[in-house]
């Protein structure tokens, strides 16, 4: 964390000079004069990228693993309507985003000198994405850390990256309240961990 | 517009502290490294409710046509599917939306002593509404104002409400830009009417 960085001193449940919806008052009668102020929905956190040695450390194979697995969860799940049933494809899907996983770790440009920037959310357009779905793809995450036992080390830089970076891909918004947030620190203790990524 | 409406004032394009994702630079290099900074989707600008005399000079009977013609529109168009094939059903639907109409115009409590606060945008929330849909309603609108002769004098404080409102019930979002404004100014011709309401 840099000085430039000082949005991480951002309030954000109480940003100047503009209310969120999750701040309406639903108690309130309903008044229609004068002028509804404007709004926004709700500010998508900062993300910190994972430090670059994990690539090196965990290993391009242990990294494919980790994306097949979590794919994998998905596909027979409540959001497998969102991948492809032909093998091909599927299989395209897995290379393309482990190629992001092992760019995004410290591997290279084993991404983006094949499809460029990311733009994950722009990427994602496609597909209708709510807030469970997003619950559901973070929820296999975290089991797909702990079944493939991914060393303790990594898991805490790891989740802090792959949190907040989820809640970009949501497209489809279903309730006022803000997507759920899932510190660190209330799923350490699912990895025998403390809240400092200790033991 | 009073003392207290500061928010008149905001720029939205660029709120102090906080970057949206319409002002992404999409020519960046992929660099996963450091912090990606918090951002925010758009801010769903204010809404200046019409004038309430609005209900007695149109009358309840116009104001109910108005509607009724509106959904009959969208019924048979690209977001017919929004609506239910049930006629009690729908007839209930219409009812229930006029009478949002003729209170919001000045016409007393016929929505909110039935339904309590409209919550528009919470309201809306079990159906997918994506740009192109609140695109739609907003020009079925205008073809309405003007097919059933609502009075010159009536269209922009009507247009400057519906556009603004017709952006809260957008919750899928399909493009990284701000859904489209249509200020009055950009249709005011299409009624035989002047940059401000004058024939």
């Amino acid at each position: 964390m840099n000085a430039k960085n000082s949005y991480q001193n951002l309030d954000y449940e109480n940003l100047p000079n503009i209310k969120k919806f999750t701040a309406c008052d639903i108690t309130q009668k309903f008044n229609p004069t004068g002028i509804k102020e404007p709004m926004i929905d709700f500010v998508f956190p900062e993300i910190p990228f994972p430090p670059k040695n994990f690539y090196e450390e965990l290993g391009e194979e242990k990294i494919r693993e980790l994306v097949f697995y979590h794919h994998n969860l998905m596909r027979k799940s409540a959001i497998g309507h969102l991948f492809t049933h032909e093998e091909d494809k599927f299989k395209i899907v897995l290379e393309r985003t482990a190629d992001f996983f092992l760019e995004a770790l410290g591997g290279g440009e084993k991404y983006s000198s094949k499809y460029g920037h990311p733009h994950l959310r722009a990427r994602h357009f496609p597909f209708t994405i709510d807030e469970k779905a997003r619950d559901i793809w973070l929820m296999f995450f975290k089991k797909a850390l702990k079944d493939l036992d991914v060393p303790k080390k990594y898991i805490k830089a790891f989740w802090e990256w792959l949190e907040p970076m989820s809640l970009r891909m949501v497209n489809r918004r279903t309730t006022m309240e803000m997507p759920k947030r899932y510190p660190f620190e209330t799923i350490a203790h699912e990895f025998g961990l403390g809240e400092n990524n200790e033991k």
